[in-house]
């Protein structure tokens, strides 16, 4: 299962353009050797929700470990115009940085750091433009098939988006991300091959129209699939000649097997409407346990609503909205220089703007998560200084990092540090998870130690995430200082 | 520059497993020398625009091409129930359809074929969807592309989305795409390398910030490279600090070498005002060529905003909301049954649905579109059935499909077919275009065929795709045919 489908891609040059020329310039100008700090992340959550989950680690640490820059890569920037000085530098390249990231499957929230990259500036800056799409693009679609298995009640959700993805790695990554938000399982086979996940899929229209009748269709398929007999129903008309040819299908070619029919599926029309009547003529029928499977255009608002209604569905298929996360389709992280080191000394760096959303925290930081020890539930994330340690066991003070006479005091709580090693001086030290294990840490860390509160799909509860006291200290001081200057 | 990044990728099994199931059930159930036709069409134009442009056949061909299930993917399928016989027919397989397609850069408009492929229905099936993931998402990112270009009014648009698009391929072939639609360039740069797209760049606010000041950061770019100076100016203060900056280094590094600057770069704030203040002072220091050139989140409605509020750019890096196509980030094309061949017969085939939209055209069909001969301007296009021709000497009635009493007849015009040949019999017959001819095809096109009317962003008028009245007689029979029936 661990072949990847792109492990003989050279990536090295999908980067943005003015990496290289930094690269460049910081070799010229003496930056060589200067060791930088920079963090990812990101500032607004998609679909207006409460948090994101994080994903595409695996991904990014596949393409940290093979970096390089072939003779044709070379060949490349030299018709470019970079000197036969840098071309060696890149020619020799050996990433030795070291990176942290946050654990994929893990709720992330606006602002804190869930990749820090500590190393050469040459290479921390340069690798900005993958890392960012790896984990913008998986975390997208984790956060939303995280919304759209929550809005379906434990009911199964199956990602169907292959064709509406935005490229092949869109339907490959984006199946895998959807997996690790929730989803039971994808149409994409490749994913099952590659990564163990379920793959499935029964028919299309064409299967149905192939045949002289729509009935000859059914039966030609439940012989075939007699255990994993699901029928499309609305080729022609649902209740009036979809359902109906279904039931005859179970009565003649699987009753006398000895087989139970899997599902009907449902592919347009009123969904809720029709699988009211179907439900209703299958348990007529006989068949109880035959699921109605709905798909078209599904997405968390419309299952919601669906449900709400009273439409009898035992699980969904879930396209483009969810491959493409079609509402938000950007997660807007971001790659931040933090701080230089000089002399052995960490100098903080901030980015000031006149937008103030876009203002940085300054300095190499930690993540802290802080867990009520009774409820088990996430209390605040508290961003500090690299050195600075959270001690559980005496009171904390939490206060608003803009509004900073809102304040609580926390007490009988755990610290966890959110931000893992993956590479240590170049050299990898990332455990890979399987993927069934990485989905089932989403899920239980949503369902566990989430507050619902935090999960509404509409205004949810903004999450705490502060700055310690220390680091609050540093970025005002920081911006009295640019204010000053300019 | 032929060199695909995903040449050595075996992305066979990149389809929804149901191609498989079907494809498994037409072997064993006597259909697999049958003879079938599908279509390829898109139902709703992105962002209500009025249009679409085609992109993305070269890589389909690509994937065409080297169709072959590997023993790996084999012994996957085998896992999966498939028995010997299937397995060993997918051993042997070897692509033999006919495949055509509208040209890359065309207009296209809902409902016409822009994809149509002829041969055994296994075979036409299984590639349905890497048809569709590769012809929606470069289709839908040429035409964002193209709506943000024609915004510009003739400045330029350079695609910087890498960091936020659904992977690395929607990164490499997005911008593919965003060329094609009318872009001067991207930041990706392995589409310099392998597609010959000219890759630029310059700096981020890291550079900046790495140094001790603004001014020795601009200067030592400046240094670095005299020819290509544009300058990122809203790291801490655009008018008090960045712009100022960017003339002292003009003037203190540029002017003694003899050389002009290119631009400087703004990024956040209100660009509008900013570029005014910024144009007077470049100006005032006696820079009125240095450029201006705007970033963050835009489209083609900030950007004709801006233009209208006279703000003074030259040019728009666009990233996300180009590389995602955000306000509509899916191409809903599909790929339908239309026929199939039984004694040398063509059977049409037609899915009807509740949902009126998505009924189908029957029949083997062709596409041609209707130029006025004084004008050039597109007048329509007319969907036929495969044996019919439009005679261009004789007037020709068009009438709308739904509402048939509005009728049109056209004198005076040419007739173009749209669908071209790319594969006859599986053999490849595709003639590759240069990326640079395919872009100005598309901008020649849009410039000059079509009408203004039709190029609106808001209402834009709808432009007719008529049938041919055999196959509007042939399509209502049917629909008469299944409605008595159910």
């Amino acid at each position: 299962m661990d072949k990847q489908y792109d492990s003989e891609m050279n990536l090295t040059l999908l980067t943005d353009f003015y990496e290289l020329t930094m690269a460049n310039g910081y070799f010229q100008n003496g930056f060589k050797d200067t060791i930088a700090y920079f963090d990812m992340f990101y500032r607004n959550t998609p679909d207006n929700g409460g948090f994101v989950i994080m994903a595409g680690v695996e991904q990014m640490v596949d393409y940290l470990k093979k970096l390089h820059f072939t003779e044709e890569d070379i060949a490349y920037l030299r018709g470019r115009g970079f000197d036969e000085g840098f071309l060696s530098y890149l020619r020799d390249f050996q990433f030795s940085c070291d990176v942290w990231a946050v654990p994929e499957g893990t709720p992330i929230f606006p602002g804190e750091p869930i990749v820090k990259v500590h190393g050469p500036v040459i290479q921390a800056q340069f690798i900005e433009t993958m890392v960012l799409l790896l984990i913008n693009h998986q975390s997208l679609i984790a956060t939303k098939a995280n919304r759209i298995v929550r809005a379906a009640e434990g009911r199964g959700v199956m990602e169907f988006g292959s064709r509406r993805a935005h490229g092949t790695d869109a339907a490959i990554n984006g199946a895998r991300a959807a997996y690790i938000g929730g989803c039971v399982g994808t149409a994409c086979t490749i994913d099952g091959r590659d990564y163990g996940i379920p793959a499935l899929g029964t028919m299309a229209h064409s299967w149905i129209q192939l045949f002289d009748t729509e009935l000859d269709a059914f039966k030609a398929y439940a012989r075939e699939y007699p255990d994993a007999c699901t029928l499309l129903v609305d080729t022609y008309n649902v209740l009036k000649s979809g359902v109906p040819n279904a039931i005859r299908t179970f009565d003649e070619v699987l009753k006398p097997m000895g087989k139970r029919p899997a599902g009907i599926r449902i592919d347009s029309g009123d969904i809720v409407y029709l699988s009211k009547q179907a439900r209703k003529m299958l348990d007529d029928a006989g068949y109880p346990d035959c699921q109605i499977v709905a798909s078209n255009s599904l997405d968390e608002y419309l299952i919601g609503t669906m449900l709400d209604q009273g439409a009898c569905l035992d699980s969904f298929g879930v396209g483009e909205r969810m491959i493409t996360s079609s509402g938000s389709p950007v997660l807007d992280g971001v790659y931040k220089l933090s701080a230089i080191e000089r002399d052995g000394e960490i100098i903080p760096k901030i980015k000031v703007s006149e937008n103030v959303t876009k203002i940085t925290n300054p300095g190499a930081k930690c993540v802290y998560r802080l867990y009520d020890k009774d409820t088990g539930k996430a209390e605040a994330d508290v961003i500090t200084l690299q050195d600075e340690t959270i001690d559980p066991d005496k009171p904390y003070l939490l206060f608003d990092p803009e509004y900073t006479w809102k304040q609580k005091t926390i007490e009988n709580f755990t610290v966890r540090p959110l931000l893992e090693p993956v590479f240590e001086g170049g050299k990898c030290v990332f455990q890979k998870r399987p993927l069934q294990e990485i989905r089932s840490y989403c899920l239980s860390q949503v369902d566990d130690t989430l507050w619902d509160e935090v999960k509404r799909f509409e205004h949810p509860h903004n999450y705490y995430v502060d700055l310690s006291r220390k680091l609050w200290d540093l970025k005002y001081q920081l911006l009295k200082e640019h204010s000053q200057k300019s």
